[in-house]
């Protein structure tokens, strides 16, 4: 079998980002994307495809890149890598936020990087950000993470899935970001895999979005909600930029590499809302769901 | 003349802040500040003071501090001295979010360091940030900037002011976060001036900021205003987000230091909006907004 190469992982992220989208219309049955296609100065470019004001997600991205080009200095020091001189990077970032308060944000990122032709790997994740945890949601998502890794390698859930409680945490709030997922980073030559077993498993992340995203979402998008679920939503969200602008490496590597900025920032919600000191009322649904905000909280067996 | 000490410094602090909330209230006319003390374990502490809610303000924080303890090693690094050991800090730090998008945000800090007893400086400053650039709105601010400046040193309005433009600039929108003000800091023992002189220079942009910020208010307070103008308002606060959380030192430096996470977040608005790339119409009111948010541009004698 041969080594996937970089033109066969761009090709399946772009037909990856092409069925994601059509997956997303078809359950919404409103929004529909909005392609917007760029170049980046130095090589490569991508496609950005927005949706806004669905019935289900009010605005949510699904973003295609592949760049290249000599190492930007950026770069090579977050590499920590001073000699590098050549990088490739492709990939498919997902953000999506919902018009219902019982449905969840979701992210995904599954990623491919090369630099200097000697050194490859994969990184990815997928994670769920409820604005109320509801813990059936929570276990079923991440049972169909752990299916996905188990298919692969028996520590691979277990692993991702405290790699996801450590990233997705923010620190100034002592809370995670949500109820995790999995989240993965140089997978490359130094593992037992072989490269073509760590594109499938990429692989296996990427398919495993639309249905853990469509199941998350069901439970939730026909509720009832009412002016304070709608501001619980909109305060969940401001936590969700805090993440974003102050920890996110990702989003901090693009603003400082000058990256496209609408398709970084597409992450950020519609409405988010700031509220000095606000506690919620203790034992109601909005309290709930902050005792939740933990890392370490074992979702499947929970229930 | 005796040097002025922290404790003179410290007492001078606390009631240019009582002074403000006065003026502050009387001016809004509804809005009440609802104060929180708190206490840091490491030393020292601070009284927050929040309105919310008011005729003009719409979320606005008032913030005195004075803090003393160990170095922490984020404080040492930050400063560049690995043998720093003490160090004492005070200050008073404001931002206002307005209720209508014609009356601006206003940002002030004033502020003394002392570290190790044999190093100490002042800093801080004010600037504007408005939705909506009204010229003459920034030139007035401006000129009562320089008008403060000038009584201490001819070089102090013009070196601050591009010390401003060059501080509160967004690179990644390629765009200053408002009209700019004055920003200064490390005014300590090297310069010409004179512990008192210095101190005397804090006080005067103290006292400048509430005919400031209610000369700049009351040319908008009363405009009409329609969603359009409130969403545009979010857009803008939504900026102010991503200052505040990417590049503004104090907030990265307050989150770092695992200070007081409500008052140092109380900059953030009531909402900000993120619209995938938001483009206002040619030759509109939101379009000329933003061709002045740029640097080195003259308030004073722009009109």
């Amino acid at each position: 079998m041969n080594n996937p190469g970089k033109e066969e992982i761009t090709e399946w992220l772009q037909s990856l980002q092409d069925r994601i989208c059509r997956g997303l219309e078809e359950f919404d049955g409103v929004g529909k994307f909005h392609e917007d296609k760029w170049e980046r100065p130095g090589g490569g470019g991508g496609r950005s495809r927005v949706i806004t004001d669905g019935k289900v997600i009010a605005k949510g991205g699904v973003n295609f890149s592949a760049v290249h080009g000599e190492t930007p200095e950026a770069l090579s020091s977050f590499l920590g890598r001073k000699d590098s001189t050549e990088f490739f990077a492709t990939g498919v970032s997902i953000v999506l936020h919902s018009v219902n308060p019982w449905v969840p944000i979701i992210h995904m990122n599954v990623r491919y990087f090369e630099v200097d032709d000697d050194t490859w790997w994969f990184g990815g994740g997928i994670d769920l950000t409820p604005h109320y945890i509801i813990p059936s949601v929570a276990a079923e998502f991440h049972k169909k993470l752990k299916a996905a890794c188990d298919r692969f390698d028996p520590d691979y859930y277990p692993e991702f899935k405290k790699w996801a409680d450590d990233y997705f945490y923010i620190p100034h709030r002592h809370e995670t970001r949500g109820v995790g997922g999995v989240f993965f980073d140089r997978l490359g030559p130094s593992g037992k895999k072989t490269k073509q077993e760590l594109f499938d498993f990429l692989k296996a992340v990427g398919e495993t979005f639309l249905s853990a995203y469509i199941d998350a979402a069901k439970e939730g998008m026909n509720k009832e909600y009412s002016e304070k679920e709608l501001s619980w939503q909109r305060i969940r969200r401001g936590r969700y930029v805090e993440f974003n602008l102050v920890y996110d490496r990702g989003t901090r590597f693009g603003l400082e590499t000058s990256g496209r900025i609408e398709s970084i920032l597409m992450s950020l919600p519609p409405l988010a809302e700031w509220q000095y000191n606000y506690q919620p009322e203790k034992e109601s649904l909005e309290y709930q769901t902050l005792t939740k905000l933990k890392k370490d909280i074992n979702w499947i067996d929970e229930l």
